[in-house]
Formats: C-alpha cells, sequence, structure tokens
C-alpha cells in the first residue's frame, strides 16, 4: 500500500481559469475504466515541457515536442492511458498525429495546436480509432473542475490518484496552481512512464515558463530519476493561462517558482510513496560534496542498489549494503575515512567503518519506521543533493511478472 | 534452482602439482559449516590477481595487493566466510593482517607470503581468533585433491559448488588448469561479492600472468559485472605453480590465455546459472556497435533492467522493455530506426517498432526457454560485446530481505 499518501480529496483541488478537463472510457485495454483525458485550454494559454531523453521516446513525445516547437498556441492536451505508442515505428507517429487531428477538428483548431500523450504497454500499436471515438465523451464532460476526474483518468499501475492544488500570493493577488500525475513504477524510475500535468493561473511568458518548468523538475521529478535514462513516454508539462492577471517576469519569479517546484515535489514524491510494492519511504540526502553532480551519483547508487532496499523491505538493518553501494557509485577519488554515513539522526559508520557508538536496535529502531532518511557526509566540500525512493517487496516482481505494463 | 548447473564431480577436478588446499569448520557464522580455505603454494609458483574497485574496499583487499606488491613470493591464500571484513575500519585492517600473521608462523613464511580473502556480512568486526583457531584444521587436511571440498568452503549464498578442469597440451606437453568460484547475488552483480581461484602446472612468469589474469577477468568475470562497479571483496586470482615444466611466454600464450578464459568463463557463467532466485539464463549480445564500450553499456542497461529481468521471470515478452532500456543506455546518437532486436532467432523489432513479421507465440516460446539470447544489432558499427545475466524472482527478494549477506 502507498507510504503516507492519501487519495486526493475532490473539493480540495482548486480549479485554474482558463483550463477545462474533460475525461472518457474509450476502452483502450479494459471497459469500464477512465482512459482518455483532455485538457483544453482557452486563448492565451503559455506551454512549456521538459520530456524523457530516452532514444527510443514514444511516438507522442516526438510530435508533442515538435507541435510545442511550431511556435502556435497551445489549446489542448490529450493523454491515453492503455498504450504507450512507444516502439511503433511510422504507424506510431501516424497515430500520434491522428488523435491530435482528431482533436483538433472537434474542437476547431489546427493540429499542431493539440499535444499529445501516451502511457501503458510499450511495442503494441494504438488503437486510435477507440481515442478518437472517446473525444466527444470527452468534450462533453469538459468541465474547470474536474482535476479530481483527470488525476484518475491517467492513472495505470498507480494505487492511489495524485493532486495538489496550492495557492499563493504575489503582488497582493491570489494565484492557483493545480497539479496531477501518474506513475508507480518507481524501483527504476527511469523505466516507468511518469506524467505530470501543473497549470497556474499567472501569466508566464513561454521563454520564461520553460526554464521554470525544467527548475521545477530538476527539484523534483529529476530527483527520483537519473537525468536522461527516463522512460520512453515522460513528460512534465506546465501550463499558464494568464486569467489571474498577476504577471510573472524576472522580477517577481521567485515565489511562484517556489509554488511550482512545490506542487511538483508534492507529485513527484506521491509518485514514490505509490511506488510498486513500496511499504517505505526513504530520503537519501549526500551532503559535503565536491559538487552537487557527485552528491547525486552517490544518492543514485545507493537508491538503485537492490540490496539496499531489500534490506529497507526487510527493517533490516544490514547498513554495509550502504557503504558498497556509496563505494561503487564512480566517485574514484571518495575518501571513505572522511565520510560519515547517518540512519535519520543515528551515527552509523565514520572512519571507514561501524561508529564506536552504533547500536543495532538503534539502526533497527529507524529501519521500523516508513520514512527514512538516509545522510551521507561526504566530508570533501559543500554541496549536496535529494534523491528519493522506496523500498523493494515481493510485490514488486509480482507487479511487473504478471501485469504488462 | 541454479539454471542448467550440475553439482561438480569430485572426481573430475584434476589436482595442479603445487597446489594444496585445506579446509576447516571455523564456526564463524555457523557451526557445522566449512567456512575457511587454505591454499598452500610450493616454492616457485607466480600470483596474479585483479580486485574490486570499489571506494569501500575490504580490509583483506587492501592486504592482499600490498603483500602482492612486496614481491615476496606467494606461499599461501587463506579464504573465509560469513564475515567480509569490509567497513570496518582499521579494526578491519588489524584483523586481515593478524590472520595472514597466524598462518604464516603456521606455514613458517613471512606475513607478505600470505594473501586473505574474506566474503559475507559487511561492516561486523571479523571473528579472527575463530579464524585462528580454525587454521590447524585447515593444514591439517591439506592436500592436491581437495579442490571439491574448497569449492564448497567458500560458498555463501550459493547453492551450487562451482568448480571445473581443462587440460591443454601445449608443445606436446600437457598442463592442466583447475578453478573454483564462489558468488550468486547475481540480480546486480557489482553488489555481491564473487571470488575465484584459478591454477596452473604452467610457468609463467609474474607480469605476463597479471597480463592473463586481467584478459581472463575482461572475458568472462568483467562480462557479469560492471567495470569498476564491483563489490567490496570481489577478486579473481591466478596460480602458476610451473609443476609440469611448461613454460609459457608471449610467444605461445595463445593456448594456454584459452584455456584459462575457457575455466573463468565457466565459473563466471556458473555464478549466473546460480544467480540468487534465477530460473533463466540470458546471454546478451549486443553487435555493430562503434566500439565494444558502447556495446557493453547497452547489454548492461538490458541485463540490469528490473522490468526486463521481472518479464523474463514471467516468461512474458513484453520486449518493449527491452527496447526503453536500449533507448536510456545512454548512447546518445543512437539511431532507432538502423536496430533490430532478436530474441534467440527470432527478429522481434525493426525500423523503430515491432517487426512485421514478429509474432506473439514465436516470442512466447523463446522466453519459455532456459536458456535465452537477446541479440541487439546496432547497424552503426562493427564492434561487440556480451554480458550474462539471469531473470528476477519473487526468490531474489526473498533471499535478500531474509538473508544477511
Amino acid at each position: 500500500m502507498p507510504v503516507k499518501l492519501s487519495v486526493p480529496i475532490a473539493g480540495e483541488l482548486l480549479p485554474v481559469p482558463g483550463v477545462q478537463l474533460g475525461v472518457a472510457e474509450a476502452g483502450i485495454k479494459r471497459a469500464d475504466r477512465k482512459d482518455v483525458l483532455v485538457i483544453r485550454l482557452d486563448e492565451g494559454a503559455s506551454v512549456a515541457g521538459v520530456f524523457t531523453r530516452n532514444r527510443f521516446c514514444a511516438a507522442p513525445v516526438t510530435v508533442a515536442k515538435a507541435h510545442l516547437a511550431s511556435g502556435k498556441p497551445v489549446r489542448a492536451l490529450v493523454v491515453n492511458t492503455g498504450n504507450a505508442n512507444a516502439g511503433t515505428g511510422e504507424q506510431g507517429m501516424a497515430a500520434a498525429r491522428a488523435t491530435c487531428a482528431a482533436l483538433a477538428k472537434l474542437l476547431g483548431c489546427a493540429d499542431e495546436q493539440v499535444l499529445p500523450y501516451s502511457t501503458g504497454v510499450i511495442m503494441e500499436p494504438l488503437p486510435v480509432e477507440k481515442i478518437v471515438a472517446g473525444l466527444p465523451q470527452a468534450i462533453a464532460n469538459l468541465n474547470a473542475d474536474n482535476w479530481f476526474d483527470a488525476a484518475h483518468a491517467i492513472m495505470t499501475t498507480d494505487i492511489v490518484a495524485k493532486a495538489v492544488s496550492r495557492q499563493v500570493s504575489i503582488g497582493g493577488n491570489t494565484v492557483t496552481v493545480t497539479g496531477i500525475a501518474k506513475g508507480s513504477g518507481m524501483i527504476h524510475p527511469n523505466m516507468a512512464t511518469m506524467l505530470g500535468y501543473i497549470a497556474t493561473d499567472a501569466a508566464i511568458p513561454q521563454p520564461l515558463l520553460q526554464q521554470m518548468v525544467k527548475q521545477a523538475a530538476d527539484g523534483s521529478f529529476n530527483c527520483i530519476t537519473v537525468d536522461g535514462d527516463t522512460s520512453t513516454n515522460d513528460a512534465l508539462m506546465l501550463i499558464a493561462t494568464g486569467k489571474s492577471g498577476v504577471a510573472i517576469s524576472e522580477a517577481n519569479r521567485g515565489e511562484m517558482q517556489a509554488a511550482v517546484t512545490e506542487v511538483s515535489t508534492f507529485l513527484a514524491q506521491a509518485i514514490v510513496r505509490d511506488g510498486e510494492g513500496a511499504t517505505k519511504f526513504i530520503t537519501i540526502r549526500v551532503e559535503g560534496g565536491r559538487d552537487a553532480a557527485e552528491c547525486k551519483q552517490i544518492g543514485y547508487a545507493v537508491a538503485h542498489s537492490p540490496l539496499v532496499k531489500t534490506a529497507f523491505f526487510a527493517s533490516d538493518p544490514n547498513l554495509g549494503r550502504i557503504l558498497a553501494a556509496i563505494g561503487y557509485a564512480g566517485v574514484d577519488d571518495l575518501d571513505v575515512q572522511k565520510l560519515r554515513l547517518y540512519l535519520d539522526e543515528v551515527l552509523v559508520a565514520e572512519n571507514g567503518g561501524r561508529a564506536a557508538s552504533y547500536r543495532e536496535e538503534d539502526g533497527q529502531r529507524v529501519m521500523q519506521q516508513e520514512d527514512i532518511t538516509v545522510r551521507v557526509a561526504l566530508g570533501r566540500g559543500t554541496a549536496a543533493a535529494t534523491v528519493w525512493t522506496c523500498d523493494f517487496s515481493y510485490d514488486y516482481v509480482k507487479i511487473n511478472a504478471s501485469y504488462r505494463s
């Protein structure tokens, strides 16, 4: 079950003026399941996004990037679950374009003003006719209050829908930020699709919006994945409708960025908390490094180690496995004599070995918690980085051996 | 259960003149278990080895490298299971040195002529007094015919002992090569200790022997692990006693190298076949690359993907997961249009998507085998590399969540 992650409450998700959402049951993979989401934007909205860097990136990613690059204002986004339309060659490109064309026709805009997204099984033809057939249903229920349904419509192996709203006062005016996300293949998040859609009613010019979504991703989704090692379909989109009348520029960017990053971080952490089979949420904080890159490198080595993750699952303070992972992370001139390892506040290792003060029962106590912080102090600089991950359980194998995701 | 790996037959393991082996039950972690191995070498033997590059390398690795570097002829190797003596700081160094000193005293040689090895739990003090107390028992049963017992004495989570002999005729004379190994934490082999000891009665000068062990490791143990990303304790040692009277030089190195690499490859593959929880043995062959490094990089990305490995466990031809792993391997200019993916002889993907000729039942048939070859043709050069791995089962989690290895 998800680790300290509760179901979003419909009434607490705030509409973002200028954004309407509609969902449909298109029967892409199963009947009686919301599997298509249309996000319609009023005129004047800006859209920016960051996408997977996987070489086998999915057709919708290629199409969405091309449509964004066309410079035409985006009027709608369309998301389907049940099929990733990845590894599908020319046929897949045609299917993604056909989806956009069908929605554009229904909404009365150009094809390039629609951005497509898919998540689900790879290397199977997209049932584009089912998606197209479902679009009228989604359009029929377009509504600004539909974030709750939207969060559900993009779920795949997710147990809990991920959605959150924040409001921030900028220059005395209230700005709303609401976001949804999907994703739960968290053991190596680089292999499971994560989609995120965040909208605000602030007015943000596209070049600045692009910087802001990149910065938000770096502080959130990119802390649960490896840069450049993302799935075929990952995308995080940021929409600014301008309806609040609050204009964001470099001068007042700070508060806006903080709100967007906060929403983005909540969603990214929610994906970890809902990690496939997860029973623990683990924060890996690496500090005292020469630069953030080496801190992140060590954080990922610990976060990706199946031996470390199974020890967390077992609540076994087999902490030598963490030292081993730090040791092979690839920071070749690391001086292990200067390194200190903490489990929450418990000093576990120093001077190249177990700390004299360490007692097994202290480690055991922390390991039994649902939320655990591993802190590695490298003692060679002032840089730091944080990585979030979850443990590795029987259920992870069960989910991924039995469900064709 | 191990995948097509049978128990070695004691009578088929050939003694190597100049090498005697003795084992003891020292009760390091459990009673009634062989957990100490002494390998005694006659005068005149050469010894070379390759070791882990983990920054948290274990105390015995540091001591073994220092003793080898002293240039004094090696007279004995001593291996204990049950405790890795890693992450143990200065106390661990003292314990490794004390083990060597105790054995040196019993054998009448200098401390530097003894090389120590440990495998087992990390970051717990080595019970050096138990090892020292067990040494006389090991010395008492020193025997050239003891390879079978030796292979058992170094096992940890291994189900099957790993040992093999080969004979090769060089210049009309017969040379014997016998080797043993341990290791089974194969999901990420970089995190589980692998120890290998190979001996021959050929005469090989130490500098050449060092080249030969490096070459053998690169073609075997380093195909089941990531260069530089090894456990705290990994070591592969090559011993040449010279007792056959056959002298190896650059001129006749080829046949000797082939025999050593063959033994080394058998042992490395045996470790994969006995991988924790393994039900399938998977060969990943990447060809048509610009250089071997990029081929290996892609091979490892596929081999390390938990999503790919759980699909193999489930015999589910969810082959898009392989494409996704190839795509995020980090070869940035890979042209997926030129890539072809085969499962054994079945063409699965080409032109960026599923091959027109591919039928699910063909993929299903191959996935149900115990031995599977994944072949990736990159279509961008002539280099190739092979990586061996196993699948990822419930039992992997069970073993690593319940056994403090």
